[in-house]
């Protein structure tokens, strides 16, 4: 069979580790992915000084998938975090998040079923701000009908290819009427080309609300960039953390970036004691992607199995496992 | 002894009936408070056509304590809400909400315990939006100096009375380096005066992660104007929803107007049924500010032993007591 290129970044803390459970795992399924490596993160090489390099963004171009770890940010002034850099230069529009409760691992929910999109470019993400006079600064929230129109049309299209009911657009319009009202718009737009995926609209301060009282009731939630960076927060902590929350990116000309969107955890990297979860079932969302539905469902029952089984569980989750035990119980469960 | 006077905006729909129930059990505690009565609402004197009044202000701005039904916004376009135009016009500038667990109403948690202190007045409520070019709309935060250091004094202050043992200032500094990081900037200067109390400052989406998974770990938060919106309504759904919470704002020159946040509910307007527990709370939190102590400690013990008993509970709480069932049960417990 052809084998698929497919780039990969592993990058920082643990990233390295958790990269390399999931290349186990898909070895073990036989997914016929050849993965090209590329490091993005802040140890830099000496010789290149660079964070980023061209090769690493042309790989993601040309790909058109790739999967991704945690990224510190560098420090120092004027450095932009690595993350944001690769959803502008990639045009990551969308940014994809199922949250489901994990069945034998306990949080105080247990019917969460929803997916956060979050429009991943603009917004309060702008960068610009200034001092206007001494102690009075502004940033400028920017939303634009195309990068709305964008995400709607991602979401209805979710929505309906995942065999998903209700699209529910999160805003603030009853005050940021011009910006959010514009957000609002054009999703209502376009969810009139989607009869069949019920449509409404629901106030941020009022959908944390619900969602901590009854997150059973979300199916579909879209929202602009910064209450779609607190919500999805907010439902990965409804399933028990950013250790076990996928996540995919959606970019300009078909690019699906695959990440883990928890830390690079450097206090324990190097360790085998971090939790490959939310990057192997990234991955299985990229192999969705991809059209390898029977691997991802085999990798992903595997993942799920062993979790609910329980017998081998990271520290995160409060048990004793390694990453490689955990690795190794998975591949066994496939 | 002396009567102070108080201002009493009953407010829209289910307003009047749960001032009435406050009133009830003022008199039954004896508090010695004579309420002046305004009409602040959508449905306006045909002879007046007026949702606000000078004289509802000025009575406000005299007596320095007042308390708020819900009100609902007037509709038909260039409205403003009528909540806005009171903070506006009032100078409330720091939303104070109080957020307990209920003994003997189960929720999914059981150990909240915190205080969200919100900048009222500025922030991403500025109203300051506009359309750049077709399709392309920003609107305007706007973070000043002065606003986050009152609110910050408010908030240290606050916690230093309360015996609260911390202060976290939840921020988005990361993304919004100048705005929110100057809003930081205020906070760690107040902090510095206020050594016996820690301080910490904690990223939104962390925060609301941090707030559905383990809620116990915050004491006061002290936030922007929609951060503040956001997490208060989260941790209203913590322990059971806006009907059971309590707020008050503090405004120039002294001002404390306790509220009930929910709205005005005109479905069940009327019909004795609304549950009067958040306005009496709040009232409670007035009592308070005016150090009537004892009044306010015996009126908050019924109210919630009235709750914790279980036998009186209105619909929203799964019950089928009306609100004079309810208000009689709390006086007969004072
Ligand atoms: C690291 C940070 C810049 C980032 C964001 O705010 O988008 C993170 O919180 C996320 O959600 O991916
Ligand atoms: C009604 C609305 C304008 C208001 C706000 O956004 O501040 C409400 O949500 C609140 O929290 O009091």
């Amino acid at each position: 069979g052809e084998t698929i290129r497919a780039t990969l970044f592993p990058g920082d803390g643990i990233g390295p580790e958790i990269a390399e459970s999931v290349k186990q795992v898909f070895n073990v399924a036989g997914v016929p992915i050849e993965w090209e490596e590329h490091y993005v993160g802040t140890e830099v090489d000496p010789r290149t000084e660079s964070f980023l390099t061209w090769e690493s963004l042309e790989s993601v171009r040309r790909n058109k998938v790739g999967l991704k770890g945690p990224m510190a940010t560098p420090i120092g002034k004027g450095h932009r975090s690595l993350n944001l850099t690769l959803r502008k230069e990639l045009g990551l529009y969308a940014n994809v998040r199922p949250c489901n409760s994990l069945p034998g691992y306990k949080t105080r929910y247990d019917d969460v079923n929803l997916v956060t999109i979050r429009e991943n470019t603009e917004g309060e993400y702008s960068g610009l701000e200034h001092q206007v006079v001494r102690g009075v600064v502004e940033s400028l929230k920017i939303i634009t009908r195309q990068a709305s129109l964008r995400v709607a049309e991602y979401a209805f299209h979710y929505a309906k290819a995942n065999g998903r009911e209700r699209v529910s657009a999160i805003h603030k319009a009853n005050i940021m009427r011009k910006t959010d009202g514009l957000f609002l718009k054009c999703c209502r737009e376009v969810s009139e080309k989607y009869p069949e995926i019920q449509y409404e609209e629901v106030i941020i301060d009022n959908c944390c609300m619900t969602l901590v009282k009854n997150p059973g009731l979300f199916d579909v939630l879209v929202m602009p960039n910064l209450y779609g960076d607190i919500i999805s927060d907010l439902c990965a902590g409804l399933i028990g953390g950013l250790g076990l929350t996928p996540s995919c990116n959606i970019g300009e000309g078909g690019i699906c970036l695959a990440e883990a969107v928890h830390g690079s955890a450097p206090d324990i990297a190097g360790k085998n004691l971090a939790n490959p979860t939310a990057l192997m079932l990234s991955a299985v969302m990229l192999l969705r992607h991809m059209q390898f539905n029977d691997k991802a469902d085999r990798i992903h029952n595997a993942i799920l199995q062993t979790i609910a089984e329980g017998k081998y569980r990271t520290a995160d989750l409060g048990g004793k496992a390694s990453t490689s035990e955990f690795t190794n119980a998975v591949c066994d469960h496939i």
